[in-house]
C-alpha cells in the first residue's frame, strides 16, 4: 500500500501522459484545461487505494481511476454551464473562457472518453466497469436534475434532499471504490460492501460540505463562506432549521431564503444564528457522524485485514475532520 | 428479409416499449418527447437490415438499433442548442419547449442510455459494440466542432469539408450497419466492408442533403429550401462554385455569403444561379454519384448472395433519388 500522497502522485503522473492535444483543438484544449485545474483527486485515489486493498495492483486500476476523474470533470463542465458559474477552483470555467457551445461539446466528448478508458480491460472487466459506470452516471444526471428542480420548490423534504446528494455526489464515490475492487477481482460481496462504504462516506462528505459552506474558516475554505446562504440553497442545514423552528421563526427563515439583499454579510449572519439556535448545526454535525459510522460499520464484513480496515477508517476520519 | 417498411414498423414498436416515464420527470419527459418526434428511422433500420443480411436475426439487433437512434437524437438535442434552432421535424426543439439546461442534461442522459442498451449482449459483443460506438460518437463530436469552426473561417477546403461531413454524418451510418454485422457474428472483413459501404453512402447522403437544400422541391423537402444559403453555410455547392469561379465572381460570391439581407428570396436566387453557371450543381450531382458508386463497389467483396447485394444497392439508389 502507498500513502494517499503517493497515490495522488502516481495518478497525476498518469494523467499527464494522457493529455495530448488532438485535432480539432477547440474540442480538446478545453478538456486539457479542466483536467489540469487540479483538485484533490479524491475519487481516483480511492479507486487506486481500493485496488491495492483487495490485493490487486493499483497500476492496473489507473485507467479506471482516470475514467472516474474524466467523468467527474465532465459533470463539472456541464454543471457550471447550468449554474452560470464564472469560476472553478479559482480559475475561469470552460464556458467562460471559451463559450457555452464549447462547454457542451467538450463535455460530451469527455463522457465518451471516460467510457473509452475501459477498453484497456478484458471483455468481462470492461462490461462490469461500463455497466457500473452507466448506472452511476445516470444517477448523477438524476441528482443534478433533482438539484435544479429543488431550486423552485418550497416543499423539499429531508429524505428528498438526502436522495439528491446521494445521487449527485455519493454514488460516484461508491463507484470509484467498487471499480478498484472490480479490477482487483474482489468477490461480488466485497465489491458491494466497499460500494456501500463509499456511498455512505460520500453522503457524510456532502453534508460536511454543506456545514463548512456556512461554518468553515474563510482562510482555509476554498469557496466563499456563506455561498449557499446567498444563493438560497435548501441544504440540510436549512431544512433541519425549518423542521426545528416554531411557526414565527419558520416564516422569518423562509423569507430570508427568498431574499436577495445587497448586504450579504447580514443575511449570512442571521442564517447562521438560525442554524445554531434551532439546533440544526448540531443536528448536521450528528448526521455527518452517523453516516461516517454507518460507513465504518459496513467495513466489518469485508474480507480484508484489520490493518486495511484501519486505513480506510483513517481516510474517512481525515475527510470528516477537514476544514477545506 | 423484411421490407424497409416492416423493419421500420418493428423498430417503432420496440421503441414504444422502451419509453417509460421515470423520475425525475423533468429529465425523462424531454427524452420521450424527442424520441417520439418521428423521422425516417434510417439508421436503426440499417442496423436491423444488416443483421438479417449476415444471416443474423434482426430481433437480436433491436437493442443496438435503439442505441443508434437514442445517440442520434442525443446529438440532435445538443446540436439544436448550439445552432439556436427553434424547430425540429416541425415541432419545438427540446431547449425551446423546456430550457437550455434541460436540453443539456437530458442529452447527457441519452448518451449514457445509448451505452446501457448494449448491456443486453454478452461481454464480447458488448465490448465490440461499445468500442465502435465510442469511436464513432467521438468522431461525431469532432465533426460538429469542425462545423462550428468552419462558420468563422473563410479558407475551408473541399477535403476539409468532406472530412467534416464524414465525421458529423457518415460514420454513424457506417457504424449503424457494422453493429448489425457484429450482432450477426459476421467476419471482421465483412464487418469492415459493410462499414465502408455505409460510410460512403453516408457521404453521398449528406451531399444530396446539401444539393436538395438549394434545389429541392419546396412541396416535398422537409426544411426551408435555401436554408443553407440564408445562413451562409459553406456547403459543397458553395465551395465548388468558389473553386470554379473567375476572380470577379469569386469576390461577388464571397460577398453574397457574408451578407444577411432582408430579402432572402433574391439572395437564394442569385446563389443558385452561381451554383448552376459555375458548374458546381453538376459537380455536386457527380460527387453524389461517385460516392454511391464507391459504396456499391465495396459490396463486391462481401460474402453474401447477389440478391442481398441488390437489396443494398436498391436501398442506396432509393436514398439517392429521394426528394426529401
Amino acid at each position: 500500500m502507498l500513502s494517499i500522497q503517493e497515490y495522488q502522485e502516481a495518478f497525476i503522473s498518469y494523467l499527464k501522459d494522457y493529455k495530448t492535444i488532438k485535432e480539432p483543438k477547440n474540442l480538446y484544449e478545453p478538456i486539457d484545461y479542466i483536467l489540469d485545474l487540479g483538485g484533490k483527486r479524491l475519487r481516483p485515489v480511492l479507486t487506486l487505494m481500493t485496488a491495492d486493498i483487495f490485493n490487486g495492483n493499483y497500476k492496473k486500476a489507473l485507467n479506471a481511476a482516470l475514467s472516474i476523474e474524466v467523468f467527474h470533470n465532465f459533470s463539472l463542465v456541464h454543471d457550471d454551464i447550468m449554474d452560470d458559474a464564472p469560476l472553478r477552483r479559482g480559475e475561469e470555467t470552460v464556458h467562460e473562457k471559451w463559450d457555452i457551445n464549447t462547454g457542451i461539446l467538450s463535455g460530451d466528448a469527455m463522457l465518451i472518453m471516460a467510457y473509452q478508458l475501459f477498453e484497456n480491460y478484458d471483455a468481462n472487466t470492461f462490461q462490469a466497469l461500463a455497466k457500473l459506470f452507466s448506472k452511476t452516471a445516470l444517477e448523477v444526471c438524476e441528482g443534478q436534475q433533482y438539484d435544479v428542480d429543488f431550486e423552485t420548490r418550497n416543499d423539499v423534504t429531508i429524505p428528498e434532499y438526502l436522495k439528491m446528494i446521494e445521487y449527485k455526489t455519493a454514488v460516484l464515490v461508491g463507484a470509484a471504490m467498487k471499480m478498484g475492487a472490480i479490477v482487483a477481482n474482489a468477490s461480488e460481496e466485497d465489491q458491494n460492501s466497499i460500494y456501500e462504504f463509499g456511498r455512505n462516506l460520500g453522503i457524510a462528505f456532502q453534508l460536511q460540505d454543506d456545514y463548512l459552506d456556512a461554518f468553515g474558516d474563510p482562510k482555509t475554505f476554498g469557496k466563499q463562506v456563506g455561498g449557499d446562504i446567498i444563493e438560497n440553497k435548501k441544504t440540510y442545514l436549512y431544512l433541519k432549521a425549518l423542521e426545528f423552528s416554531n411557526d414565527t421563526d419558520k416564516i422569518e427563515l423562509t423569507q430570508l431564503f427568498n431574499s436577495n439583499p445587497d448586504n450579504v454579510a447580514t443575511k449570512i449572519e442571521v442564517a447562521k444564528q438560525f442554524f445554531v439556535s434551532t439546533g440544526s448545526a448540531d443536528a448536521t454535525k450528528q448526521a455527518i457522524k452517523d453516516y461516517t459510522a454507518k460507513a465504518f460499520l459496513g467495513l466489518e464484513s469485508l474480507n480484508i485485514s484489520e490493518n486495511k480496515k484501519d486505513l480506510l477508517k483513517a481516510f474517512g476520519n481525515n475527510l470528516m475532520n477537514r476544514t477545506v
